[in-house]
């Protein structure tokens, strides 16, 4: 069998915010697997904000996408052909395919999913995006029952594992979004305690006051992925012996960076007086830890104790939109595209 | 026994860098040791750049000298008159007197000093700048065999420790000190494989490039103890998994505080991109480790892998202009004054 691939590819790096003629929609032919390759249809891919990164030549923790080039993605498929060991047709698969309808990838770069969970939570709550928010929470955030949390981009799929985790584990959690109807989601779905709009944050100082109220024993874990504003409305709410994981700065991707309170002397100080730690991570060099990740949040989210919620867009070609305003807050949950 | 004590006390709080206009020097009768006390006769007292901090009426990990209250410091002296158990007349120890030439203090507030060392090391090498350095690099900085380290003040008491300790545990050490006499010192005597010349930084990223070619395999731990134009310089040039750990930051003590180059977006996107920490401590929060500090370091000591330098001032009225030389990189090694 040899199929036709629809892709999108990056046809120019963006300079300040993305636009449609960064992309293009081409066909590629694909040929047939050999030995040790599958061919798969892919149902849903995923959309997440590091992808932004990969669009600049800028050095960075990986490799950036090249112009012409397949945009980097995560996706789950149906494996149709199969010239591997332990891949059948029909058996369900997660693996980097781009943003794709079709892709020829070896096996062992898969990942078969169980059957009997939706296949598009690998995407969110139980795949990268989740295992980012546990790790992140789990193995820097160290959380304490009774202390405080915040979260910003709080509905999102990290955002939303980071709270009702450490829900779980006991924690008062103040999460941050944009517009009442997240605020509304991330305290009634996802049983946050608090939600703070960050439209309604005029500026740092008053973002601090606001989550100074919100926080009345300071934050303790200041769980951090979108910076900008948010963040320099939490710095001076930190605590002593503060912990501030880092894994994402979406506010700061597309180039606007105001930092208008906080300059380098301002933050070292705050890291000094509070004793605090700021450690950066990602999460593609915690591999390792994702079997122990399923094994502990996989019972919680078919149990009901952590929620997912997705928001979909329909075919490959509606990526690019789905994309910018996902970059933009513009997306409710894990925004995943629907393929086929 | 009666005795007056000549102390310095604080006149007036800093507006910029401190003047004479700041300090006073006045007498106070003591009156007798009552039980639990024993009264000092300070030999030597410590001048450190936390002490600036605690000048300013700023928030703090600890709270401010009072105007009019004396001068906050540790001091080694003889036991004159003893109402406790344990102290005898002629005993040397080791308190957080202040700026005098007697005291009296709660025994259990002294820690008596061992005769076979000379007694001004408990003010720096075994003291809370040598245990500052080592609870910094060994906790937070985690040093491994063939690592890089770099750090500032290099012939000061923290740093020196640092990068000694760093060199005996086989990592390159490049240390930063001002002036070509300093360089010569941490390299000559204190074994760094290099020392840069900050007063030969123009700018930030004459710093950065000077860095970059002292440390060719990058940055895997920065010990902070200055900030400003050597941080900006440092920052680029740290390693993926780098760990910064945060004692203090002279260059922004004194107000002064220019970040041209580092604002918060880029720093974070720093910690980001390495996946790096910074961590900042205070060295009181970690008394219950100086034991096991003492029963490492001293050793080192005691058979000259670690050294130690002094700068010693004479007469407590000297203290305010060795202070504020101190401040400005003006001491060479250990700055202490010799009371009496």
């Amino acid at each position: 069998m040899s199929v036709t691939s629809k892709r999108i590819v990056l046809a120019s790096r963006p300079s300040g915010p993305v636009t449609h003629e960064n992309f293009r929609l081409e066909n590629k032919e694909l040929g047939a697997p050999v030995a040790g390759e599958v061919l798969i249809k892919v149902t849903a891919m995923s959309l997440d904000p590091y992808m932004r990164g990969r669009m600049d030549d800028a050095k960075s923790y990986a490799a950036p996408v090249e112009v012409d080039g397949v945009m980097e993605g995560g996706a789950v498929g149906e494996v149709l052909e199969s010239k591997a060991d332990g891949l059948a047709p029909g058996d369900k698969v997660f693996g980097m395919t781009g943003w794709c309808d079709h892709a020829i990838m070896r096996a062992k770069e898969l990942r078969k999913l169980p059957n009997d969970i939706p296949e598009t939570t690998a995407l969110g709550v139980l795949g990268m995006p989740g295992f980012t928010g546990w790790y992140g929470l789990t193995q820097i955030g160290q959380p304490k029952k009774g202390e405080t949390l915040v979260v910003a981009a709080a509905t999102g799929p990290v955002g939303s594992m980071v709270g009702q985790y450490a829900k779980h584990k006991g924690l008062r959690v103040v999460g941050i979004a944009g517009g009442e109807k997240k605020c509304k989601h991330a305290v009634e779905h996802f049983g946050f305690d608090e939600c703070l709009d960050h439209r309604t944050f005029e500026d740092a100082k008053d973002a601090r006051t606001k989550i100074a109220a919100a926080c009345p024993d300071g934050i303790d874990i200041y769980f951090e992925n979108v910076a900008g504003t948010v963040l320099e409305g939490v710095l001076p709410n930190l605590n002593v012996f503060a912990r501030v994981p880092i894994c994402g700065m979406i506010a700061y991707y597309d180039g606007a960076a105001s930092a208008e309170r906080y300059d380098l002397p301002k933050l070292w100080r705050t890291l000094l007086v509070q004793r605090a730690v700021a450690h950066g991570f990602i999460i593609s060099d915690h591999w390792d830890m994702f079997p122990e990740f399923l094994k502990d949040a996989a019972p919680l989210v078919a149990n009901g104790t952590i929620k997912f919620t997705e928001d979909v867009a329909e075919g490959l070609e509606n990526a690019p939109d789905a994309f910018m305003s996902m970059l933009k807050g513009g997306n409710f949950g894990k925004q995943i595209v629907k393929v086929a």
